[in-house]
């Protein structure tokens, strides 16, 4: 069976960055260390007032396309999934391609474009459509772009604003693909949960304690779900674990519960057991909250093992070296997680062809998805290939009084006019609105 | 290659009907003949006040579900095709499932679930991601529900208005379908238009000649596009044509302008020859606005024909009749359009097993996406299982202040409190806000 998966990948960051414990602590009266160490978040991007999701997705899938060198003609399917969009109808997929063909003398007239909405998890299952698409055999030799956009915006002092971000992230979908190749197995956890939604409304309600316990119970699920296909997992099986990363902290936890998940009866339980003790069974104990206790206790206790911090040292947090300076990107978060990854490896220069990743998105909702990733012979061309500490480093750096107005620039109840505070080149920028309440895009040389 | 399509279709329609001639005609001081001949409409469904787009959808895949012996567990996938969804993170379909979890002992929780939104085309979408899901060798089994579910509402006094509308269609999307199976060959037909849309607003902007103008280009270079996979089409190759039908005056263009392509350097142009004269080619004129009046000459005459009439009387005509009595429901329209044919032939006892149809689907923004289907052997009994005239003629038929008042109702900006007009049964309802602002659903025995 021919190899699908990604064969790159383009990251876009909004041009403006907001100081977390430089700029935007102060103004809040907290610790610094609240958001570096709490959250694990140093900075977070925005956009500029003439950036947005259509903006940052044409212009990481331009990229994409001129590295490549590929034309409208060799791609057959153009898939947004977003959940910033403003428009309830038209999809953002259609704008993008429209700025692309603004710049290529062909067009994407006979590719399908869609969009999918599903919290932060929708990039993954539009990858996934792609990849069905090829095996399906109805792509026609094409590949599919899937671009994940989104500026996540939080209510001005609601307790998440410190977890803000924009950006996104444009992967190409192929045959014989460069970067990594994609598992048929697929693990699912997924509930109707209230624990993070938007009714009608831009900015999100959260119940930040429910949001982690769901994201831990259906990443735990999913986990399951995953090993009933391929059978159980082991730590050591993966060079690296990216995680949907709604900011590091929570991979904190999520790493941990995974590991103690994973070394269940396996020769790492035995060998921690001297120092630790095994892990308490259920049947062992009277009433729940027992053992619920003695698991937090084993947890706790692992977590200080130099076997665990050496594991997560090299196989987890390596994944949130981009999220730090970003923020939450929510489609693309865990496709940023993937490429930090990637990014560690070669920056060590260790030789990842053919090692495995697993893959842990999740959307609050709730759903998450495990499935395994073979890291494919090109992967170390494609990630020095894409210029993301370039951007990462040339963004302005806010004063806080031009975060509350970009803020307001980009919330839809605002009437606002805001300066642009850096100066766009080669790129697709915003171009007002016409005549229908419809945005116009150009391309600025 | 086992065949993969459609294995069970249920129609969920809103249990009010606002009768187009009768009611709404004199209130708007026009000739009822517009609304009946013009657009090709007699009724609009519109939900009661404790129904919804989660409920319609709920409610159509519960009875798919209970008439095909269905558990949870035999569902592998969940996808919701709708431009009415009223969160911007949490999708339609965990609602629909967290409505189904209360009927039923299992759960979903290891099915994948998404929602898709590019107007009218999204279920279409669904449809074929599901069918490449099967291909892929993903599903373990099991089968995918596809919802289609919108309450397409008009702001009062649009020139909409009269054809507006709101139910569900449910899918089941299986291997070895009941119904029919689905080509590998699809044609698309897709641009960056601005003929319709809904910028952050819950009623669409619509500048309705363009958008009937891209309706047909858009399907026209899908059909080409499907032509170049599959060869050329003949009007005879086709049992039935199911256009999506934003009102059937619409598809009555698309059906002429369809035949006209179809019938080019075939035997058929060569036998109208006599009566109205071949087909004007751009070359043999000299300037594009000649060619354009003469191919409307032509058109004008092809559409008198007794051959085209017939055909069109044969093919088409069947797929309207339950848009005729329902209106516009965006993505569930073209599935409608399919059942209507199915239902004719049911009618009038045509053995259609083994026979294609033509599908056409489209999404304003705009796309357009051609692929055949073959009838399968259970077409009849499933059809037949349908409750589709029931619903119909159990609607509350309301008179113009109850009209308003349901409008009002569903119209996310109005805070209105109406009375049900009818009483709900072994239905899933609406039932309130909850703290976070989600809506809450029950099931009413």
């Amino acid at each position: 069976m021919t190899a699908v998966g990604i064969d790159a990948i383009e990251i876009r960051t909004g041009r403006l960055k907001l100081d977390l414990p430089g700029t935007f602590a102060p103004e809040q009266g907290e610790d610094p260390e609240k958001y570096t160490k709490g959250l694990g978040l140093h900075a977070s991007s925005f956009p500029d007032s003439y950036e947005d999701i259509v903006t940052m997705g044409a212009n990481a899938a331009h990229r994409l396309m001129e590295r490549k060198g590929l034309e409208p003609e060799d791609i057959g399917r153009i898939d947004v999934a977003t959940e910033s969009a403003f428009d309830n109808s038209k999809p953002v997929s259609t704008y993008i391609a429209g700025c692309l063909e603004q710049v290529y003398d062909g067009d994407f007239h006979h590719a399908n474009k869609g969009e999918r909405k599903f919290a932060c998890v929708a990039a993954t299952q539009a990858v996934d459509d792609a990849y069905n698409w090829i095996r399906a055999g109805r792509n026609r030799g094409r590949a599919a772009l899937v671009i994940a956009t989104d500026t996540a915006l939080y209510a001005r002092d609601d307790p998440g604003e410190a977890t803000q971000g924009a950006g996104a992230v444009a992967m190409l979908i192929d045959e014989d693909p460069s970067v990594v190749e994609i598992s048929t197995e697929q693990g699912y956890g997924s509930a109707d949960e209230t624990d993070f939604l938007k009714p009608q409304q831009q900015f999100p309600s959260v119940d930040g304690k429910r949001s982690m316990q769901v994201y831990l119970a259906r990443m735990r699920e999913a986990l399951e779900d995953f090993e009933h296909l391929s059978g159980d997992t082991h730590p050591d099986d993966y060079a690296y674990i990216p995680f949907h990363t709604p900011f590091p902290g929570m991979v904190r936890k999520a790493g941990l519960l995974g590991y103690r998940h994973m070394i269940r009866d396996t020769g790492v339980e035995d060998e921690l057991a001297e120092e630790i003790g095994r892990q308490p069974r259920r049947e062992a104990f009277d009433d729940e909250e027992a053992y619920q206790e003695a698991i937090r206790e084993y947890v706790d206790a692992l977590a200080e093992t130099e076997r665990y911090q050496e594991w997560y040292g090299n196989t987890v947090e390596p994944t949130l070296s981009i999220s730090r300076e970003v923020g939450n990107w929510y489609t693309g978060s865990v496709h940023i997680a993937r490429a930090s990854a990637l990014r560690d490896a070669d920056e060590k220069d260790i030789d990842l062809t053919g090692q495995e990743l697993l893959v842990g998105s999740y959307g609050s909702g709730a759903q998450a998805e495990i499935h395994a990733e073979t890291v494919q012979e090109g992967w170390r061309e494609e990630i020095e290939a894409m210029n993301v500490d370039e951007q990462l480093d040339r963004r302005y750096d806010i004063s806080f009084e031009e975060y509350e107005e970009i803020h307001d620039a980009h919330n839809h109840d605002v009437d606002s006019d805001v300066e642009e505070l850096t100066t766009p080149e080669n790129e697709f920028v915003f171009d007002g609105w016409g005549r229908m309440g419809e945005r116009k895009y150009r391309y600025v040389e």
